[in-house]
């Protein structure tokens, strides 16, 4: 046990500094980059570090256009998330009333949010992008599931605690049913749901990954 | 001549001060935080500095579902954007292919990419955010507007001009019909389009505002 928290202490401490080496500026994430070839690996790491993304519904008051919106997210606690984003939204913004009337939706994040692209421009694909494609619903899970959206929406985002009653935030929840992902050029990686959703994440899946 | 050019500097090197200094982390902004209550000239101010979003159209793969895509954009030359977006784009994304299906679209910035909005949660109306929405359309404009475009462009994104020639990127660029941008408690500000693009932008502008 000795020698495997050695070999964790090793792993983070270098991926931090390697990191942060080469982006210049503070590291945003809390685990390190995953190999780009485990696909749903990656994809799920992106998810996991990252605290924001933009939020699209079909707009009910612009003639059914497309509406990016930034929101604030959760997959689970923190390097606990289990891939499926949660949303606090309120009906006085216009994406929780579209999704109400229409649920097709999606939830786009970039890499370069989370300081590991290095100097590559934004829209070169060796900066990842996800795009989660499925429908937006009001959250009706089990006890358990709602109890587990509101802790992960909470802990990343202590704010929300605070947010006006009268808002009627309500938590939202991504089914999700595509996965568009670009990590590396050739176009987007082939994910099914499944591999998603089931991909490893604990330490020895990073510690593998770092090391192999 | 030499007083104002004083001014200039102090105000200009306050505001990177103070900047930095609620950040914590390098200032991604060239021009300082126009004030809140001037919105059009806000919006402006976002959308020239920022140098990545996501573009949503309506997916023809996926059930017409509204898809959001990270790209690079560029309004101008640094500081002297006209507010309008312009994108390089390929068909062998969706994005683009999508939009030559139907020509409805958003754009999506967030202040949080720019290191101007402190502690804020990026869901927080404190931190600005605007969604940019019209038609995507293939340029087709002037010799003047296409140079105009691909100058814009490509000085903001230097990468670009080696982007493999095969894969047939054009510009693009967002014909906007409305304008969502929320920067402060109380919703969205109101600013129709005209108020938009003709918007002060010059330095006097950003040094009145500063010292207002």
């Amino acid at each position: 046990m000795k020698i495997k928290g050695f070999i964790y202490c090793f792993v983070f401490a270098f991926s931090g500094l390697f990191q942060e080496s080469v982006q210049g500026r503070p590291l945003l994430t809390s685990a390190p980059r995953p190999r780009r070839d485990e696909t749903a690996t990656f994809a799920r790491w992106l998810v996991s570090q990252s605290s924001w993304g933009v939020l699209n519904t079909i707009s009910d008051d612009w003639e059914g256009a497309p509406f990016g919106n930034v929101v604030s997210f959760s997959d689970g606690l923190p390097d606990k998330g289990k891939g499926i984003p949660y949303f606090y939204l309120t009906t006085l913004d216009p994406t929780a009333r579209n999704a109400l009337k229409d649920q097709r939706s999606s939830f786009t994040l970039s890499e370069h949010n989370l300081g590991t692209c290095g100097k590559a421009d934004p829209e070169d694909p060796s900066c990842a992008k996800i795009t989660i494609v499925g429908k937006l619903k009001l959250l009706e899970g089990t006890p358990d599931e709602v109890e587990f959206a509101r802790t992960a929406l909470f802990t990343k985002h202590p704010a929300m605690q605070s947010w006006p009653k009268n808002h009627n935030f309500q938590i939202f929840k991504l089914n999700i049913e595509n996965i568009f992902m670009i990590n590396w050029y050739g176009g987007p990686q082939p994910i099914t749901v499944e591999q998603y959703l089931n991909a490893e994440m604990n330490e020895v899946a990073f510690l593998a990954h770092l090391t192999a």
